[in-house]
């Protein structure tokens, strides 16, 4: 990312000035805008109002006859919301679990279960592993992070290309045992809505390992997420990791939380028939399965998966708009100055920019005090650090349309002038030099 | 348990033979009752019918202003609720966590964590303890066993009393820092339907314990589940420990699953700060917290504590005269012929039986030739090996009144057919020795 166009000084210090006196005319006006969260809006969720009433009185059997109200049942969950779910997921209805309200708390079931008693394909449990370690492509998503974090499982950061984690890096760390993972957001990714080209999936799913219990958590969170008209067609890696003769490498996670309702939606778990067995097993010893009840709300209110995606395009209707103005105030402010690049995602929830290095933290401040609340700096980076501290996280959804516009100008105002700063005492650091 | 009314044999010949006429009679009969299972039968559910359709339409926001639909909010569940419990378990709202659907869950999580990270008070994970070990009480619930043999810890099963587990036994084991732990079903007990008296709860916080971070893993499953008007007066074990000078030492669990419905009700952990701030730093990194518009759910069909305590007079009126059944039913086949003792519980979802010794499995195989499906024998102990083979659980809530009554007949009278059968081979086992 070239810096070339603000570095002359005397342009510099007068742009600085007048940046400057924006910024104070901004802190002025004591705005409060926030654009930190990647969680879907009122008006989103009030796409899903008819689940607060649902399934309504009397009905809590599903199709085989089971009462969802009840313990017992088929612990895989509800069988027709898997049915519905199979061909998003592009899987049989056998290899998808249907599960409690968080996938990510489905991920960390798998993980605990891993370190505690190993997956098929181990030898031994991971907590015997001496220094696990997960491959993570950075920018990513920092719940992954902090869960690896929390049970002592080093994070191995890789970077991210438009096609997905730079596979060489990845093929070199995976070959190392104590490698055990990969954390992936394979559609759309989290932050930097990239999703992964089929010759990157077939060589995650083809890869020699190290290990032979290693496995890709496939975070397919924004599987159905689409700002264009056509969405992206995903891959089947399940059926790739399959034919490359590794079928139980990849643990997949699915999530209805930002197609209905984030804190009330359903997770699903889907994988080979041995994982899922795998997964079923454990599961089974930990409680009384997921709640079938809100399972069988989910399948009255989305009907099938055309329905699902019928969904997904109000969603869309309110999404696209949010994520252009973001786009459009970037590029007003910063189009040309060399000082940023950022993320034009096809889907998802997040903007993700690349600010000169050294000046994220400034503009996520600065944008702060301009009354714009951003992602903290760096938490897009394992443990927060963020080693060019360039990363900028931006999550348009939450926030109404008309605060998405002011922040948009407001971030771009905010990196550029931490840009100016920084330049400037450079530039003055390479006069006392010279 | 004396079983010398039928040790006459000739007596006993004429009483077996007219015993397998009566049990060969019933096979005709081809019946098919179910009371193995502790779950609630269609009336009970049927009374929380409304839930099916609440909160309804708009209504999800929080006495706070928090969304319940959305990510976010507070990560310990809805205040409302939580204050709802509070006087149902005796603790400030601030030391209770409303979760997911499933106390067992939070059980299984604080073990896991436990396990993985340690608890207050830990010097180091407890997998990292050779051989560690959980105290059971014995006849117990088997969730509760088969959730430590998952992990490796070893179950050390005590006698029960009516007053609770035998103490000196507890108290003995407990010395051991190998021992990390105990199951508690303090009030109305599974199976055993004591509830602990005070005494037994002031020595188990009390006790000396080898392993500085000992947990009483305390299910209070049934602690507003009377049978009778007036119901037992719970101990505050939370207070008793911090009187002890063990402030940290009970993880306390309960949960609606039995109170609203049996797969979509909250769970509950209620403990110390110092507990309640490490479940939540925990917790935190496991997921995006629970399903927080089923807990607004709950406090729109509860209202409040009374509300909680109306409903549950409701579901007694439904499983006492079930309870009711089996004892008659017990008492007209079995009373006077010293071969079955029987609990005669005040509360709670089951009724235990100590049957002849070495008749248990016989007693439950014939039960199931004569149309009666029974919980296995020996699953209320460890592994499922009930030493003596004399436990037999009894679950009357989920059949109908009429198949109750005429399914505890014929428990009567296979546990009589059994224990005659053996008596009689004794009885000719005698005869060659002699």
């Amino acid at each position: 990312m070239a810096a070339s166009t603000v570095t002359d000084p005397v342009l510099l210090r007068s742009r600085l000035d007048s940046l400057r006196a924006e910024h104070a005319a901004l802190k002025q006006r004591g705005l409060q805008l926030n654009i930190a969260r990647g969680k879907p809006s009122e008006e989103q969720l009030a796409l899903s109002d008819a689940i607060l009433s649902l399934p309504g009185p009397g009905d809590w059997k599903t199709e085989a006859g089971e009462d969802v109200r009840n313990y017992g049942g088929d612990p895989q969950g509800v069988p027709e919301l898997r049915a519905l779910m199979s061909p998003i997921l592009d899987l049989p209805a056998s290899q998808i679990v249907a599960g409690g309200n968080s996938s990510l708390a489905m991920m960390h079931d798998c993980l605990v279960w891993a370190l505690l008693k190993g997956v098929p394909g181990s030898t031994e449990p991971w907590s015997r592993v001496e220094k696990p370690a997960f491959i993570c492509p950075a920018p990513g998503y920092e719940k992954h992070h902090t869960m690896c974090v929390e049970y002592g499982i080093e994070l191995l950061p890789v970077a991210v290309t438009p096609t997905g984690p730079d596979m060489d890096a990845v093929e070199a760390l995976a070959a190392d045992p104590r490698v055990k993972g990969i954390w992936c957001v394979p559609t759309y990714a989290n932050p930097t809505g990239e999703t992964y080209s089929d010759e990157t999936a077939r060589r995650l799913a083809a890869m020699k390992t190290g290990a032979p219990d290693f496995r890709l958590f496939w975070d397919d969170a924004y599987l159905v997420h689409h700002l264009s008209g056509n969405g992206v067609t995903r891959t089947n890696i399940v059926a790739l990791c399959a034919a490359a003769g590794h079928p139980d490498r990849a643990f997949v996670f699915a999530s209805t939380s930002k197609i209905t309702l984030a804190s009330a939606g359903v997770g699903f778990f889907a994988s080979s028939p041995a994982n899922v067995a795998w997964y079923l097993a454990r599961d089974g010893k930990r409680g009384v399965g997921p709640d079938k009840l809100n399972q069988l709300r989910h399948v009255r209110f989305l009907k099938d998966a055309d329905g699902l995606r019928d969904h997904m395009e109000k969603q869309r209707a309110l999404l696209a708009p949010k994520f252009a103005a973001v786009l459009d105030g970037l590029s007003r402010r910063l189009a040309g100055t060399g000082v940023a690049s950022w993320s034009n995602p096809l889907g998802g929830y997040f903007i993700s920019i690349e600010a000169l290095p050294g000046t994220a933290r400034r503009a996520v401040e600065l944008a702060q005090e301009a009354g714009v609340t951003l992602t903290v700096a760096g938490s897009t980076w394992p443990h927060g650090k963020d080693p060019q501290d360039s990363n900028i996280r931006i999550a348009p959804s939450y926030a109404p349309l008309a605060d998405v516009k002011a922040a948009a100008d407001i971030i771009g105002l905010s990196i550029l002038l931490a840009a100016a700063e920084t330049l400037l005492t450079n530039n003055a650091r390479n006069k006392v030099a010279e």
